[in-house]
């Protein structure tokens, strides 16, 4: 059997059991991001990982300075769905010989840009050769102890929001040049209005069943309510993934407060409810979702 | 210019040169780790990416506990180069689609064993597809305020040290084997007896000139006293790379110290002495080491 047979998910539960358990974590591999135990009485370390490789996540043809902005704001995406704050970023870089390396420093330069917007710095990077151009971002930054937002946290009742509208970034080149939702999701987890929060990285369709499966719960959705970007049919808006918009539950007590306060030009969209019944709805819209090991 | 004609250091030099300054890090890139900003009064956080691509840092027949063993090693190494303690890791993967997926958890498994060795932990992952087989760790950790052995930080008159045996690690597959020199470097920074320090990863004829270059200094040493491998010659034993031995300085009024109270059974030879002369003596060997973008 090769890996291609197996989904990312399953191909991520079976090397996790390989390794110790995470003694020293609060927080070990399995949402977002990970955390660290308390440094001091207030604050927490949160850790993430990602990777983009060339012709799965980009191609040459791109234009370099967002293939180098897309491997950082994928990471600071991941902070978003948190509620932390990245601080500092590793990279490291694999790097074909015949590539010009005036490519790979607008790269950088992307990187840099898109790191700087965010107040976050590089701490350190390495580069090896490689056949194909690959970049693997590592991110650490904080978060209040105990204001982290979980996947695993959504009760029963909570509506289901995204931000932005899904669908179509592969062919708009969203995909290479979105912004990471770190003021919404910072402000969500320090309001206590998230229950659960995620990133929508692999499309709503597959990242919707995690979130829920995370919470033990299902979920139900209207599909009249998805927020397709203009041109997407709603099952593109489910299924074509990397939207990098927040998928996030709020308990219904907080609604008002929620649509009330929410001090931000970014689109709100209420798409949903979890429930506790035995299957989700997904109102007649297939959810397939996105994954990197079954391309 | 192809990439292939920077070399590594070249090629750091400029992308640093690119990023924004890291003003929230008490040490950016340029050392054997970064450290993050003190999380509370008493320690610092401890950052270290690296990444190990097939045909480059490992051979697809090599044993595959090996090669991932290989990929959190190097890691701990650069943290024992600190006199710090690795807590957890992040992994990032990229996987061939021929690649047989029990191959890659033999992988997975090497790198449980070698991280459990030595209590740090997983705090995450990411798993991609790519042409050829690749790992992406990076390493968080901790050291007391102020212990942390700098690449930097050697005086003229201090003597140069190594550990263990130099040379030949590729055919005796001690790239693959070799023992990271944690409880050694914790051992030197706790006593204060290490003035600069970084681990041998690119070979003594190229990791002494980077030490010597960021403490300003140069150094003379003697091919006598240089501890190769057996059956290895001198030029190999300076030049081969990848021995993942401790290259340190001391200062001579520590001399007795050290040589009285080193607890390990790890070999310890001094090999000569920083000066702060015009120009380093290599006592006619020929100094190279070992670059990865030069391969």
């Amino acid at each position: 059997m090769a890996t291609g047979r197996l989904t990312e998910d399953q191909w991520i539960r079976r090397w996790l059991a390989r390794w110790p358990k995470p003694h020293n974590l609060v927080l070990g591999a399995g949402d977002d991001c990970a955390i660290l135990a308390p440094a001091n009485a207030n604050s927490q370390v949160v850790l993430k990982t990602d990777a983009i490789v060339q012709d799965v996540h980009f191609v040459i043809s791109d234009t370099p300075h967002l293939i180098g902005a897309k491997a950082v704001n994928r990471v600071l995406s991941d902070f978003a769905a948190m509620g932390a704050a990245p601080q500092t970023l590793m990279v490291s870089v694999g790097i074909p010989k015949k590539l010009h390396p005036a490519f790979v420093e607008k790269c950088y330069r992307g990187m840099a840009k898109a790191a700087a917007k965010h107040q976050v710095t590089l701490a350190g990077g390495e580069t090896t050769r490689s056949k194909e151009l690959w970049f693997s971002v590592s991110g650490i930054g904080k978060v209040a102890k105990g204001r982290a937002v979980l996947r695993s946290t959504a009760k029963a009742g909570d509506l289901i929001f995204v931000t932005g509208t899904l669908g179509g970034s592969l062919t708009s080149k969203k995909h290479l040049n979105f912004t990471p939702r770190l003021p919404e999701g910072q402000w969500l987890a320090n309001n206590k209005l998230a229950t659960a929060m995620m990133d929508l990285s692999d499309g709503l369709g597959k990242d919707l069943p995690r979130l829920a499966t995370a919470s033990k719960l299902h979920f139900a959705i209207s599909a009249a309510q998805i927020p397709a970007t203009p041109g997407c049919d709603k099952s593109q808006a489910v299924n074509d993934g990397e939207d990098f918009e927040l998928l996030f539950t709020v308990s219904p007590k907080n609604l008002k407060t929620l649509t009330a306060k929410w001090p931000f030009k970014t689109k709100l969209t209420p798409i949903g409810i979890m429930v506790s019944g035995k299957q989700s709805d997904t109102d007649n819209i297939e959810f397939l979702g996105f994954d990197h090991l079954q391309r």
